[in-house]
């Protein structure tokens, strides 16, 4: 059964054997910096957004219908599998991601819940068997039902909880058993709505022994994958605990749990906290904490989370110069957790946007490695910060000084000379790699 | 020498021997809690702020005519100091706090701006061995001369980085030798204004250490007040590395220095991290790292560091709940980091904005003492989150379940009752106290 | 059939004969200035957050259970009335605002819709007649239907536009039928996502024509209640056309429209358009357009429209001072354009939440009217801009001047003299107001 | 005398005939849509950010000491204006823009100010005998001295009002004299700083009264050049009355001065206000009010006017889209009212960022003006709105349909078919032809 026959070839309408998609840019097998693109930026598809979401937003009700919509209930979380696979055929991308209700709908009780995602789950291994599209991560939903009002592993009623621990429990053993890369943490009401009501300390504590669990069961089952949180600062809760990548850091050090967590960073997460995207993967890349991305963007005149696919040029070099020094995401990859807007509700409109983001990034990945290749920043910043290289800049970077020889240095100095940072070229060179490094 | 003299007859013009300042919530010697106003708000005034700004801005020139500018130089500092304390007494403040550059001149080197402090410093120990006010704390400011462009203790330059320790290890000794409660590092320029020419891990190590030197200095020459760092997101620079509290915490984690710092908080340096300022004070004092209050306020449709006096009587009553709950400030204060209007450049306004941020946190004071006392939120609280009390959830509380357990607990309930979390009552409730607390 | 009898027992429980309700500071019948409270609050329950809104968030499905939920269809619509009118009465609002959709559900065909909405508008005027509860507005949902996505009298589509306008056309027939004072114009979708693919020339000519049909209809059907325009700056579309008052004052203007159309001025999105939301009713008010008030507020560090409950006694006092500056609001009133929290799920928390926002704005009143009766800010002003009401000022106000005649006197200048602003002395009034006139 | 003799060499260097300045993109000479790039894009040096400012910020004294700081006085003018010529011709630009103080010191009375203007005026006018660079426009600075400290033609007193009219006076005899092109009206304390204290209404009435006494000064003299507003919508006031183009025309059209200005619209200005920057463009264009650009860029995560020169390519190509569009700017021009950063102090970044800001909308321009003859946007702007150009959509467009009509044909439909708006295809067009037209 075909749900998007029609639409991939009004998509990839004149594409010929040399270029057998409308990507413009991104081809998977071609090599940079001794890789082929595929291995480099493992994308992936985000089930929510492409394959359930509806369209629907806090003025509008859903207006995507769906070829698979004809059908309900399990049903139709079985032809969701179908459609899934042949779009991620289609679009010939390495990797997938969901929730669990995303595949499968909750059932009348947690036991029913758990016979539908076992079903499902059974015919999502047999399909990933022939084909190349693997799992990089599954998480559980824990803040669309109504249970989840006040949090999940920071809930205020310790019923919610014991569910929230069942429904980790559960996703630990699919990921497991589909051989996920990661699984993934975003706490999407584990936060407050007011202080007013709220034991900050309690919840904290809670969330910390919930990952405590979370580690030892997946060390008990044998699960090898990485773990992965996902800061986000606000939306839907006013506040939640996992603001942004230091945030974060500061929660998992202070419950001795930074050697079992990454970062799983997020662009539109991120400039809701105030950063750019790159600024989250340079703080999680210096703590060895960069662990895997999901690839999409804000609009920074909006204060919502609008979850665009990525198109900016810059957010997209900026991100592959982190990722390329970072050596790689490892067992991360880049997750389009984005959804097309809601005046693109035609199903073909889900190419189009994924083209888009797989795109840009491969423009980005280009432009960066030319960037690095050439050692355009690198040089500068080498340059920059040489007066540690030697003499009293050598003696602080050895921790071979004190405030005593520090201020008899001072004493000694005469004017100071400092050197521009040169942050206006720098852009312009960024623009001239970047509009012509892919005329190449 | 009088510098205030009929400024201070209009500002308390009308006031007689029951109400000799023009004061309306503030008596520092009334009791609340079993302790003086004085004794629990601790105020402070900002010399920079007060003795010496001039109203410029980044489209005007200095309209603040004081009575001490007929002076200049070290006349003018001397000058200062005079006023200053003469400020200090009719106000009535118990502390006041500064920046090196705020009361002494840089000098043509740095020695010469050693003499130029040693100097001051002497003229202010003689006035305080007279007055009641006390030095909340001081610090180095290292961010207004041109050679701090490209940071202090995360400078580019290795000869900025020893003249920063040089400023430090002299406010310390300043800091002893006044008897200061607390020192403050502020980081102005600690930060970056692109990465694209920035090695944040090589910087944040050279902070780490400048801290850990500190540290040591401290402990060498016996100065033990409390050594805080001030979370600020951004401005001067496009980011700062202490962006708030959790990001300070941290750093501070990551360096080993968590033992020996905490937290001075600024209400508008929330803000512009995205914060509720009692959100800062909550993260701060549930880890510990409650010190000191910079008292201000910034408006929530402006981008910058407004640095207004605080009359948000919301804003004041959450802080001083938390303060309570904290068992007070310890060595901490509220220092009045607040400038009056650019428009209110007359003498006679430095009255009446400390006199408005002195009462609004008098009324706050009064208001969250008498919401601890009545136990609103308390009772409300323990309600909320009795289910961690008693069976499983004490279970989770005590370390004492995994997600076999929770799972089984988790599978035998049936649906899920949760409670309202009432915003809107408790809101309301806080509006009822203010409204009525202060007429009692 | 009595929807929220225990409920009201529960909500004003301990209230007496003297204070009925759990207001604390609304008294219906007490007199401010002239008139009884009520005739100046003319207080209204928004239909759509009360009676129809189920809690549901865009990360969370509806967790508003309400009593009226067993039913569903047209009978859902039915019972909804029926507990719409037991809510106004228990609470003793005068008015009431709804749109179209919110009391009678979409039939399969527009023709079915109006079948539909007769039927219940029936229903309501029956109510009514019996009631005191008045109808402060009604209008047209035209941004939840799918057929809405690209605008309604801004489609892009004709199709759409004359769909628009059929609804319209009912929606004013409804208002005369019910004696609705106002009909407001809020356009969801009337703006666009992207300038990409965007006619802004023709959306705004089409929108012009649109209103001018309106303005016609209403004038040949006899229905003379104010017309409102509702300014909002984005979401849910990227850029809507009535950013604020002042862009819907050009707005009309370009199209010959401001003697028809006056605001319905919404708290939170003024301050999503980046003013107070005074500004706006000051904006509005000098411009003779102050029509209507929404009444609820936003949260400064969320950058979406959360439509809480208003509570903030500033906002409060500033709107009302305002609104007794404008001698009230004439035909428009607070309607209460706010929901409750997701976590406030109880039908209690809709008394709760009303009750807050009531007692608030009674507050605010009785602060403004105190503020006026004291001329505080009035003869502050007075005094400030004295200057333009003798010799040089005079003749600029009286348009008896040139640039000629200005240089001369200007050239005749020594040192101009300013004089303070006193904005925190001002801002410490305001809190003396706050805390002491309610306690009078 | 030479000021920039070694900079230069250091810019330029590796130029050669083909090539001669550092640019990549921007060639003066070269044809665009039969006009040459220098024609089209008319680029200004904004005087007060190139030969003025000293890299002071609100936490930081100057720090950019230039080849002329050797001088004072009106010595120092005399040499800015030496300077300024040479870096004019240097850059190869056509045009350039002041206010009066960034050219002229203050002087101890007007009259003192007007003959160092004279002096200064007469000297420039000498040199552009012999230059190629035109004066774009020209104002006055109302906002640096302390007697504007409460605004100018809004002022709160008579005497700076008149002080305010003679500057704009002498201001507009300086444009007649040197041939500006336009005269431009930023109002930088135009507006207020809390509503505590402010007559909006005589202040905006005395604003229209003062533009109608310009108009008319202009006229008198024989002044032909453009009059133009720029909209701020705050800092450093908290709220500016020309808070966007569309309030600004809102402005114009109460005090009927709508015929006699058109806007100058800052890019920074635009994101301040919660716009982009082509929304600003376009909504001045399609009132017929597009005049002139300050072409600088801000930063999207901070909240203050950055004034960076421009590099976003995006915002480039989309207002040159606008600009094309417009015909052109007709008397304006792109001014870059950007300021190098302030850790890019040698006068060698004076260069890198005109370069940078030049080369960027020399692509942009390119890249615009590509998409133009493709109709991209055209063709599929005009296919989604054709249903305006037939049936019911040309009876609306044609004023020659009614609500009765337009329900009559609404009821008639069956569900309607509405097509997607595909923004994310457009965006990938949009990087396809940023990435490839260059290369060409």
């Amino acid at each position: 059964m075909a749900y998007f026959e029609n639409v991939d070839k009004i998509v990839f309408e004149g594409a010929d054997s040399t270029n057998p998609l409308a990507f413009k840019f991104y081809n998977p097998e071609e090599m940079v910096a001794g890789k082929s693109m595929e291995e480099i930026l493992r994308f992936g598809v985000a089930y929510w957004h492409t394959m359930t979401m509806d369209g629907s937003d806090p003025f509008g009700s859903g207006n995507m219908l769906r070829p698979w919509d004809r059908f309900s209930g399990m049903d139709l979380a079985k032809a969701r599998v179908e459609a899934a696979f042949e779009f991620f055929e289609k679009l010939n991308v390495p990797f997938f991601c969901f929730h669990d209700v995303d595949v499968a709908p909750e059932g009348s009780s947690l036991a029913e819940t758990y016979q539908n995602l076992d079903t499902i789950i059974v015919m999502i291994k047999e399909y990933m068997n022939t084909s190349k599209t693997k799992l990089l991560w599954n998480t559980a939903n824990m803040f669309t039902h109504p249970r989840f009002v006040h949090g999940a592993a920071t809930a205020v009623n310790a019923d919610v909880y014991a569910y929230a621990a069942a429904k980790v429990k559960k996703g630990l053993e699919i990921a497991k058993d589909l051989g996920a890369e990661n699984y993934v943490f975003w706490g999407g009401r584990e936060g407050y709505e007011t202080l007013l009501n709220t034991d900050m300390k309690l919840e904290q504590d809670n969330l910390g022994r919930f990952f405590h669990m979370a580690v030892d069961y997946a060390k008990e089952i044998g699960f090898t994958g990485q773990f992965l949180i996902e800061p986000k600062p606000k939306e839907p809760t006013k506040h939640q605990y996992d603001f942004d990548v230091a945030t974060g850091l500061a929660f998992l050090q202070n419950y001795d749990l930074q050697d079992h967590f990454k970062f799983n960073i997020e662009a539109n997460h991120a400039t809701l906290a105030g950063h750019t995207f790159e600024h989250e993967l340079r703080v999680a890349r210096i703590n060895g904490m960069l662990g895997s991305v999901d690839a999409n963007q804000g609009d920074p005149l909006l204060g919502w989370d609008t979850d665009e696919f990525p198109t900016d040029l810059y957010a997209a070099t900026l991100a592959m110069y982190e990722i390329l020094q970072n050596g790689g995401l490892g067992k991360g990859g880049l997750n389009f957790d984005a959804k097309v807007r809601r005046g693109s509700f035609e199903a073909e409109d889900l190419f189009h946007a994924h083209i888009a983001g797989m795109d840009s990034f491969a423009a980005g990945l280009k432009t960066a490695q030319k960037l690095l290749e050439d050692r355009v920043l690198e040089d500068f910043i080498e340059t920059r910060y040489n007066s540690f290289g030697s003499g009293i800049g050598k003696e602080i970077v050895d921790n071979n000084t004190d405030f005593h020889k520090l201020e008899e240095y001072a004493l000694g100095l005469g004017e100071i000379k400092n050197d521009s940072g040169r942050t206006e070229q720098l852009k312009a060179t960024i623009n001239q790699y970047l509009l012509t490094v892919l005329a190449e």
